[in-house]
């Protein structure tokens, strides 16, 4: 729900057209809604920006779609992500109109037009194997308003290829760089232009590589300043950052 | 050196003022400095938007003097991390009036006026035992052209400490959380706030912290999407994304 | 096997009721029975104060079943934790009326009234993934006469939903945390009441938190001193901790 | 401060005897005092039941003395653990008879009468080595108000050592077991009592012991269910749990 | 192959029973036969005593089968190892009357009569789920010719089961301890004891027991000196470990 | 493609039998074909002296097959590793004669003749269960050019079985050795020889192997210097280094 | 004390040369004397058949020296590891005859002549550095009756070295490798004699070596089996351990 | 001592210029030459090609100078590897004229021209700090014959400075590349390159660079197939790898 929402209904009560007992049992509800197992936290989206997100894994099928309904019903825009297909099935039931990205693991339902925010998102993988965690980076960017595109298969073992896209490196605002294997794409990237860089280490690669561990590291020690890491594979997480930084522009104009 | 000092001397090359032998020579010299030992990256400040920096850890105090002169004589401003005392004495007889942060192990020297960004960025530590590596993202800040300020030993122990800040922590724009032990500040200020959080490891603490592992996988876990994450101890790093950041929506205000 | 079952026996030897043999060859079982694969420790209810508790995982179906039947037979309640559907089907064979709780992964059986233990337990989770831990920790406080209730999905990204529940905090003798991700949830609780927190790390997560190495060590260098922190997943642990707690206000009583 | 101590103040404000203004002033500090790099929390006595305790490891003498004075005259007891004799050194020309115990690293200083808490608390070390961070769990245990009593060197390698001391065991209402290497003495125990045990690890020994993990993962790993661990050497963190079960019993017993 | 046997064919040779051919023949075969993706030791028995044996792991049932029926065919005794069904499944059809113990995990086949040796050797597990590992060892110690037996489930939570047995632990000449958890049983026995200690860490466990992790570290760190640690499950090993010891009695009566 | 081939091609334009459009857009195809989900790289050839190679694991067996299809029309070799069967499946459908080895994991499809290096490689494994990792060694080494063979089974525990391929090792102009558990194979083998080792660990083992961690270290602590060590299980790595040494050897007679 | 001094002291009560109260007094000394930082465990040499050893590590100098006063004054023989030269300082005050090895740290003092064991004991290093840890070997291997001799610096790197050796190996008992980077002597050796071999990784090395973990890790996962490994530079242990061997192999030849 | 003069040595014994007594006590110390800390093996020269090599860590100076005395005696070179300046001290009594460089930590002394190999190798670092371990490569390479440079501060942060180099690159034969922190260099020069690629992590960095773990993960993990990894810190290893390189490339050539 967005702020606005909130505005428009607290003048129809002040203008008496929704009466004492609906706008407290409204409040009531606002904090967050207790369905025993989860807690949903409608009044997140006016908080934070974005809707309540529902982190599929370890989760029942039936829990998310419990959940899932919740959040429609109560008007907001649903993201859930890391959904296996069975996950998706189960939320059908509930809501036959769901949208799934199979690649990138999201269930996705569009409440409310999708607010727009300034300036360009690339996303650049390493490996045509880091495309899933990039596709829940893409959904996420697409469900949070971001101007967002995608490049793949970018990776330092050839130089000359990155080279070629020099210029949509240094148009974007922020660059969301996924590598696994020793993740040195985000700093040769870094290197390169001015805007903040979001690393995210994925689980690609085999033995010593350590399900992330090796990105992870080779991120959190980048001979460039100021890289910002995520988790392994957290491509939501990334979204998320740029979400934040684009959003951030509205306060500084207002606050200038 | 910054872009406009570049377009000077373009046009004072233009206009005749400076011969051509000197332009080539000068653009010679650009891409970087080659003094055996390092190679000074004189028009980083151009690329990056601000300049070289020397990270002291593992140079002789030697080194890190023979470098800081070259980035003075060029005409940048210098900024020295993990700088010892010892390093210090080395630099000051080279250049005389350098100023040192003991607690920040920051050696700095302003040659040219720093441009100042928009937006506030605000500091906040865990304990008092972070305020070295919170010190050190402080100069940083404020060498780069943030207005940049800082709130120290605020843990999640006493959650009302912390709400006392709320209003600190909504007005700025960027907000850099740095804490040991178990790291749980970021994602309790992230929770309260929409601006960005980076997030500070540091290696305080005993037993299983791990010199700051604890911290840093506390960080990395967050239940709050999209904070940014920084190495242990990196207080430099976290004020270079902060900058990055002000600098990248700066420019989309601009051509907004 | 209760302490007061032991006195009776042992008086009705004394009246004469029973004869020395039968006394004689009664506690030679009691140390312990060997079905060979296997010691059942039938007195452990009068050392410890609760009976003998099967943790299924690494036995077969077939070696639970037949210690389940030994224990119910001498008299004793059962409890089985980490049992799986195949291990419950097994032991419904042997003994038809066990319960099985699916989500916590317990099978519990009741042949004598379970002595109720004074002072309130309250499980606090901090996301809904958390549940089946949390379950485990509920069905062995119930088994054990603690008065002990759930509270779910209250985690530190919202601590306005936290705080909503301050007064069931304040009111509970012993707090279980059961969290996942950065485990911040046991810290911030901490930091709100006097009476002692048991933290329980969870698996819940990906990526960086390493199956619950993240939370584990968030909890173990928490800022908040006296935490008492279980293995990883050990919802069972968590509850015994908080019946030897509350039974231990017995012996303050008479020691007084 | 004591609970009773707020409650009087508020008497005599209520009879007269304290001024509005006075009051106000007086709760203005309530929250905590702000020293710049640290904040005081002068009404955690009245909330935890123990006043604010300096962890001396990375700060600074002059904070340490700092703080303390603050602390001091502010009327509570002091408390500082982990401290050298440097910081003694420090602190001691701000309050002059501080007292300090070297093995333990701790500094002390009572203003007010230390109330008794009901119930005894036993500290078993493993071995000589051990005794560093038991001594740190008996000068808090004595600030807590604990009657706390330590027997050393009983190793599970001679288990009728141990045996002898089971007595001594079983009349404890809490046991904290300080141990390194592999940390058995906390099962072996756990396994002999009824009441519950805090287990330490401590970082004594070579090689694979890992400054302390191999006891950590030990005690983590108990056989015995319910041990309550604490973080390596973390003697006060023993102490303060000690005390919020007897504390929390104490309250228990009165409202039973 | 016994050593019994290489001196009879090299008399039978010297009589004139055996042509030179046949024995040169015969010695090319000693030191290795190639079957390409195996060199199968068929004179290992006489330079260590014991035959050839087949760690299955990681081999295909196709593998195993030929290599054992090469090792039968050369009058060897065959132990192989971590075998699955499918293995023994697969080997059967070569070796219609070979034996497999399931919950060992091992197939044997009896050529010739084996050896005894002198000394008892007893198994001591700390639970019920340490017995596949156990009787790893119980059918290696039989292969080898050992006097040996299986105690299960001693664990240390009970002190006074564990020392009921205290005179069969007295009466062995070599204890194989096998645990998993803390691994602390390790050290309690050898406390009690003169003989060696053989102890093997299983993977057992859940969380922080990392599987076999944390039982290692515990018994590399005993401190009960000189306990004889083993890989992680390696019953076959401890075994082996017990043989190479008694059958050293040989020698040292030779050389007394 | 070969460098020969980019001549001819460039002197067929210099003639005139190539006009200048296709020239042109041949070289636009040059440095990467851009199928969205990756980018192949047609050129490397050219510049590695080798083709691309497709690592399978974690992409989707139709991914595999158009990277297949599209390498292959351009001319070029084929060399897919750690493919799985289901993957052959797919990539057959659209090339119904390539070739798959099962053992090695590897797919292989031969458009021009292999252009033969000098000087012998011999890959040597510990164990019969490191063959699947030499076998990719093998392939990928067949693919390159190398004169390159196998032995197999010849661990450190029978150092007679080794001794008896010193000539063999002598003769080799480098060694590729592969072993898992404590990897010691690579440091006596280097012991034995002047030629360049390259060394593999493979996950083969359990427990404290720690799925190649051992043999890993192992190889990199060599008491021998100069050991190459490649990732765990990278059989492919190893032949890659085997080919880069020789392929050297022209341009060393080139310069001499 | 040996057992046949305490038969000695019970035949003298028998025939009234020592009278019941000095007897009991006797006794109640037998299972430890308690100076309060540490229980001297003075019937140890009769229950092991070794005495009290005392690991200096983390005890004060006054602490070592109290402890060994007392040992020496019940009539036993003292050995000290892990000494440092001031301990030794401090020890020399009290007793100033003992004698100290530096490069073993070890502080002896022989009270009672020592009962010699049947079999030879060779301890084989890798290298020079491995010497301190192998002379605590030496040490504690003649207070123990040893046979006891030592080669040095035989590594893996020259087979054609270690092969001179053969004889010596072959003709002992008992073998203890001491090995630090790679550790592989220990199954080199193994591979080539029937007796048991006792490993000692030690902290020799650097980088990957990680302290002793490469050497522990190679060692416990050793392709020959029954490898008996100890705790990183644990040379107290390995002697230790082979002394229990042979003892047990005494016991076991007066029996046969 | 090279192969030729034990050609002349057998040659002269032919001629009966030395008698056989001498020429058997020659072969005598042929294969080692045991001063009982120590064996000197001085025909290494012969068998690997170059001199012994003195690792110093953990090695007395006392026993350094006794070695370099015996191995400079014997008629070889000497290399010592790091050397502190106190060993150098020592050996400097021993040998007046030995070498010592600081920066590389290594002592060296020429009694033999040293044999030139062919080839070009170039050693690149990624920062100033990883000089020192650069400057062991150099001069072992040196000593080793090699053509050997080196080029210093080439991060990935500016691929524009690497780029400036690139013909350096390609013009040499082996390229031993030296970061810390993320490792990155390795990969991308590799990237460039045709030649084999040495790489060397070192311990440089701080926080999660773990002492050089995340640049070994870096470089073990490296998209670009068969760089050849070293221990951290390993410059020696590298020069040793380089020189094998071109040693067996040159035997080849001739064998050509």
């Amino acid at each position: 729900m967005q702020k606005d929402e909130l505005i428009k209904i607290l003048n129809r009560y002040k203008s008496g057209e929704i009466p004492e007992k609906d706008i407290l049992n409204y409040f009531e509800n606002l904090p967050f809604e207790d369905i025993s197992f989860a807690k949903i936290d409608h009044h997140r989206e006016m908080r934070f920006g974005f809707p309540e997100v529902i982190f599929c894994q370890n989760k029942t099928p039936e829990q998310v779609a419990i959940i899932s309904e919740k959040i429609i019903k109560q008007g907001s825009n649903l993201l859930a992500t890391k959904a296996s297909s069975k996950i998706f099935e189960s939320v059908k039931k509930y809501i036959p109109d769901v949208e799934y990205n199979e690649t990138a693991g999201t269930i996705t339902y569009i409440n409310n037009k999708i607010k727009k925010l300034p300036g360009k998102v690339l996303i650049v993988t390493a490996g045509t194997s880091d495309i899933p965690v990039a596709s829940e980076s893409l959904v996420t960017g697409e469900m949070l308003g971001l101007d967002i595109t995608m490049i793949n298969d970018i990776g330092v073992a050839g130089i000359h290829r990155l080279m070629e896209f020099r210029n949509e490196f240094i148009s974007a605002s922020v660059i969301i760089v996924i590598a696994g294997m020793e993740g040195a794409l985000a700093s040769v990237i870094a290197g390169l232009i001015q805007s903040p860089v979001i690393a995210v280490p994925t689980s690609i690669g085999y033995g010593a590589s350590f399900n992330g561990i090796s990105p992870l590291l080779g991120m959190l020690n980048s001979c460039v300043p100021g890289i910002a890491v995520m988790n392994i594979d957290n491509g939501f997480g990334a979204a998320s950052l740029a979400f934040k930084i684009l959003n951030s522009l509205d306060k500084l104009k207002t606050t200038d």
